[in-house]
């Protein structure tokens, strides 16, 4: 297809494509002539992970080339090439190194261990998602909320569920690169589904308990 | 106990304790002398909790005092005192009307009709969680991810069981006020603790999978 087809399908404006091509997050099409270009169902894809990465993930195009870099280069195995985006995002400031930090450190420990959740324990904090974790708790209990690894054992338990079955949802496209690109898409973007989903869920059993 | 005392066991300063007096989030003190005044443990929570949605789940101070405004009206049931928090946070922009939006409503509404949702179901979009779920499904839709209902249906079971388990352990709090001071801290502040358990299983089952 011409670029003004990629831009109909994907409802990225001509602009806004060029400048992914001149970046470097597109890559260029097939030449057909010296002022015009192919391009295909793989570039229709890659342009709407970008956009997804931008526009609703807020990344910076120069951390969505990192991250495409990891997720096109095949010498590294599945499980970077899908967590390239996690691993990429800006962390958010330091946490503060305090009681509440040690005591989140300990529960969340204490968690990984009960659960046998063998990897996340050897990683530990150099992965994103366990100082995400770690800080979250940090905050509840800072503010005098209980949350230890007993409170949270049930919900680690649900969220390992819906990784089982996200993954299998992935792992049914049909090339590795199509499910890395799922995988990086899907870990950002259905959060804000999964916070609604929760918020009605909540919304639903309190009227269920309480009435309205 | 005193004002500095109460600012010692909050870790909020006087300064910002004074300051959420005058603007009527905090409840005045027992007067004790004409310059001293007297705080108890229900100002304590109170405190944590007006902290915990100025600080951490940003809101503005203004709505604040509208969502304590229903948390201590004893005339509204306990279902509008408790979701008190989510009906008053900001909503966000309004969606953009297109087909992505159309087809997210058709996709929840089955959603909601096959579990058997039927408060959802009937308060429909003048639900905040509601609202945030369509547009959230809208979004991936409208990138080009799908979305619908049997996609979206595990998942669903697994917030549902997870709400479950979350006003379990509200209920488990002694007095009603107690209870609904803790589902607004807990619907919000429990949200980031989620999202980084979420990330961290996918980073586990990845592992799992493909290897390290």
């Amino acid at each position: 297809m011409r670029l003004a087809e990629l831009s109909d399908r994907s409802g990225v404006s001509t602009a806004t494509i060029k400048y992914y091509l001149r970046e470097g997050v597109l890559p260029p099409g097939r030449r057909i002539t010296a002022t015009q270009a192919e391009y295909d169902e793989e570039h229709l894809r890659r342009l709407r992970l970008v956009r997804a990465l931008v526009q609703i993930a807020r990344v910076p195009v120069a951390t969505v080339r990192e991250v495409l870099a990891s997720v096109d280069d095949t010498s590294l195995n599945r499980t970077f090439r899908m967590g390239a985006a996690l691993w990429a995002l800006p962390g958010g400031p330091e946490p503060e190194e305090d009681d509440a930090l040690a005591a989140a450190r300990r529960e969340v420990d204490r968690l990984l261990e009960r659960d046998g959740w063998a990897h996340a324990r050897e990683i530990g904090e150099l992965s994103p998602a366990h100082r995400a974790l770690t800080g979250a708790v940090a905050t509840l209990l800072r503010l005098g909320y209980p949350c230890d690894a007993d409170l949270l054992a049930p919900y680690a338990r649900q969220v390992r569920q819906m990784a089982v079955q996200g993954l299998d949802d992935i792992e049914e496209f049909p090339t590795h690169l199509e499910q890395v690109e799922a995988a990086v898409a899907y870990t950002l973007l259905f959060e804000p589904v999964l916070l609604g989903l929760r918020r009605l869920a909540l919304e639903e059993e309190t009227v269920e308990r309480f009435g309205l």
